[in-house]
């Protein structure tokens, strides 16, 4: 099923107690599109990078099924970049330097060839033009997921409202959902939320994992408890590639069917952790995500009738 | 199976966002008996309570299924009493006061009647009395669990390791296993606090759910999300209740069915919460415990294999 995947293709520069990098391929739609590129081919990317954007980093995504027609390359200026430095709890950490740069100005186009896609990807960018991107495509997909953060509720808080409202699933941590709705409990915070339009709520938790929300129904997938967590960085992107594209590959939106795509996100989640930036996301087996994913079943699979 | 059980019976005054108490019946070995009577009984308590404690508080702990020969009274001294106040997210508290009273000399007596208990619950309480109590058993029970907390580890880590070497379960949060273990992973905290001598870790995250260790296994069990926490206090011992006396209404402590009893634990954990101190936990059905361990299958419950 046909995959539409809107975000940041970027330049990270990253520091975790573990080492740093130099700048490296990074950006919410780059860790999407590798990830659900395990579950689903091709998946159409629209984005924006600056002339310094690397030919060989383009390719890359090109070998992993990333359609790049949708790719802007804007010669005379430069790419996003982010940098950023983790703590010792890799819960926390500090933005050392943002450069907006290309995506200050971004006008998404959607080639034709991409119309028609079935599941669209919102990853976080400015709610605008996350909102013109749905309203530039002829039909409505099946199924538009949303990524965003609270940098958007702070500045465009009107803006992302809109764009919330003609979504069906929204994806943000914990924190964001208090403050999206004012509420300290998730349970009131999701209900909250889901009044303002998506019928189904993601409330990811880190290593505390992810929730589920749908009208009175909740699902909750834990984090898979990890000796090393070596660099944080696009987790929740590649929880979210995991999440949508594992849909796409199915073709079932169910609430069930759901719970399967969170699992499969929180696998591939786990998996991105390893390595500094995308390195662990270039050359998975389906193996390994086989057994990734059965870690899962076996990390909260229980019997109450049992023993009873 | 007979059930011992040890720790604190004591005055709490508890003040939250939703209100406040005077004195009513708290500690560590309250919430365990009174939770644990819903799986089995008796439950032979070994406390020390001061002449101020009222007898109708006893009546009502025997009323529980709960054998108070063990229960010392100090008619010239007076109990224990902690009184503490919530912060609006209900995870962090302050003390108010502390007065020890009775429990600076707890001497623990077992009774006759209860030697060769087959499984031993050691509340929260100084780790030189937990040992005494497991010393004074004139046969090891098939099982013995440990709660205790950051604060022995601050002021007699020697004792509380030697303590530790001794039991079959250790129950502690999430930050005391980081404390205690000197890792930051829980992962890898679990290892090093498993080579201390317990066999079976549990890792309580409070409303981020439980973490169950033994070996090379690892199974996690979520809180329940939900609208309203009125009181936090004695979650964590409600927990403990829960799954030592699930574990001793089975009479199994394979690992597979430990899994049940900390679903258990945490479904009578989830009652706790939702009124001021014991409250909920006096008159609880067992068609209400019933369907809410059924929220707790419905809440983790997936399948992988249904859309592949």
């Amino acid at each position: 099923m046909s995959l539409l995947v809107v975000g940041s293709v970027a330049f990270d520069a990253l520091e975790t107690p573990f080492g740093k990098t130099d700048k490296i391929i990074g950006g919410a739609a780059t860790y999407i599109s590798l990830c659900s590129s395990y579950f689903t081919k091709p998946i159409n990317l629209v984005a924006v990078v600056g002339g310094d954007f690397p030919k060989s980093d383009i390719a890359l995504l090109q070998q992993h099924g990333v359609n790049t027609e949708g790719l802007q390359i804007k010669e005379d200026e430069k790419s996003f970049f982010w940098s950023g430095r983790y703590f010792n709890d890799m819960n926390s950490r500090e933005t050392l330097v943002t450069e907006l740069n290309v995506l200050g100005s971004f006008d998404p186009v959607i080639p034709d060839s991409y119309q028609n896609c079935e599941y669209l990807m919102l990853g976080n960018l400015a709610p605008q033009v996350q909102k013109l991107v749905i309203e530039r495509l002829k039909n409505r997909p099946k199924l538009i997921v949303m990524d965003t953060m609270n940098f958007w509720m702070d500045i465009a808080l009107p803006e992302l409202l809109e764009t919330i409202a003609m979504v069906d699933v929204l994806s943000i941590n914990d924190e964001e959902a208090r403050q999206l709705s004012g509420e300290y409990s998730l349970v009131k915070a999701a209900k909250k939320i889901m009044a303002m339009g998506p019928k189904f709520l993601i409330i990811k938790k880190g290593e505390h994992g992810a929730l589920l929300f749908h009208g009175e129904k909740v699902f909750f997938a834990p984090a898979l408890p990890l000796e090393d967590v070596f660099d944080p960085t696009g987790a929740g992107d590649t929880f979210a590639g995991g999440f949508i594209g594992y849909l796409a590959s199915t073709g079932d939106i169910s609430f069930e069917n759901m719970k399967r795509a969170i699992i499969h996100g929180s696998a591939m989640a786990s998996f991105c952790v390893e390595k500094f930036g995308t390195e662990r996301m270039l050359n998975l087996e389906q193996t390994e995500i086989d057994a990734r994913v059965q870690q899962f079943v076996e990390l909260v699979n229980f019997s109450v009738e049992a023993a009873v």
